[in-house]
């Protein structure tokens, strides 16, 4: 039976930048499950609405629908018990739900400031007047005045980070010996912006380079080998 | 084998303020290990000089000597396996170790901006001299001006605490069903606060009220009973 999940995809088929996508893209490795990647764009809301909603990743897995990452990493865990895990148990499910927060509200929106024009140009050319104008609402500025401190935003960043720092100074992963699903919601951040962009997020030396070189060796390279610029 | 805590005291010997020490504390209770609290201030390094440096919690457990809370956590889990674990194994305990810093780095600091005069007027008054002189040092400006916008200080902390808010709107605990060490962490800052100032840091209906209420129930209201204000 095959999987299949619809993925966002940018000027090209394989540019596909989605943190979100990317969190479910690497859960599915971790469980060993091979996928069929449906390339998918913003404007293309007729192709999931069987899913009965407009967002991706959408996952198809024989005639089970899943949409939204964390239901869909819910979804695996569950349908697949039998492969590696993607939480130890219900105590790290709760604490990886805090940080899914934590990485949408005090990392992403640092990254999408640092990397706007990058990403807008990278979009596909018939998604990007309905790009400008769903985020212009959503920021209440234009994209240009989002976009228009990326040094301060590389500055929040890297202070936003501290948690993460910390964390990965003194195990190998997030999640202690071995990546799991928290590991690929942060991680889902730093690919988003190295498919787009070849904005230096980290700097050198910073123990969270040193992680995402460990993150982009995983499942035979499987984000490194992914279109976007070398970091 | 007596277990002895050193924990920091203010005004009054009951008036256990830390949040490293509640941490501490609620550790103990949940592995269910009655403790004698040795209240301490600031200025009485010499009391603790046998464990090589000056802060508090300290543990004494029989001729063991176990400083600083997360090692006091980890220091209880190998030591009690038997008892109620403080993590569920390796992966949460590496995901709370990534929440210690958010709790210490975005949450913490919020809190001491909101309630920095009630806590420098309930410290005892050998303290005074001595906390002012070095968190003024560490903060670089007077306690006055690191204090003057307890409002400004409180709409931060609101918002810093959207993971955990959103995570408390989900299950009962950051840890899940049942609290574990990571609620710890976190509570112990409320507590901080519970225990020097009446300032009211929630918004009444916030699901982290509810969470803190469940907090303060805990092992026969050991934190409710505590000396401090009603929240």
């Amino acid at each position: 039976m095959t999987v299949r999940l619809y993925e966002l995809a940018g000027d090209a088929d394989d540019r596909l930048f989605s943190p979100y996508c990317w969190r479910a893209r690497l859960a599915l490795a971790h469980k060993g499950i091979a996928h069929e990647t449906i390339p998918w764009r913003f404007t293309e809301k007729d192709a999931i609405a069987f899913s009965g909603q407009g967002m991706v990743p959408v996952l198809q897995d024989g005639a089970r629908e899943v949409h939204d990452s964390w239901a869909i990493a819910l979804y695996l865990e569950e349908t697949y018990p039998d492969r590696p895990a993607l939480f130890e148990g219900p105590q790290a499910r709760a604490l990886a739900y805090t940080l899914k927060t934590w990485v949408e509200r005090s990392v992403q929106p640092q990254i999408f400031r640092a990397i706007m024009p990058d990403l807008y140009a990278h979009l596909h050319a018939r998604d990007q007047a309905y790009f400008r104008e769903s985020r212009e609402k959503r920021f209440g500025m234009t994209l240009e005045q989002f976009g228009a401190d990326p040094r301060g935003a590389i500055t929040a960043l890297r202070t936003a980070l501290d948690p993460a720092r910390l964390a990965v100074a003194a195990e190998p992963f997030l999640c202690g010996a071995a990546p799991a699903f928290a590991d690929y919601m942060l991680f889902g951040a730093f690919q988003w912006a190295r498919v787009m962009s070849p904005a230096q997020l980290l700097e050198p030396g910073d123990p969270l380079c040193a992680w995402r070189e460990r993150m982009l060796d995983l499942y035979g390279g499987l984000a490194r080998k992914a279109r976007g610029y070398p970091v």
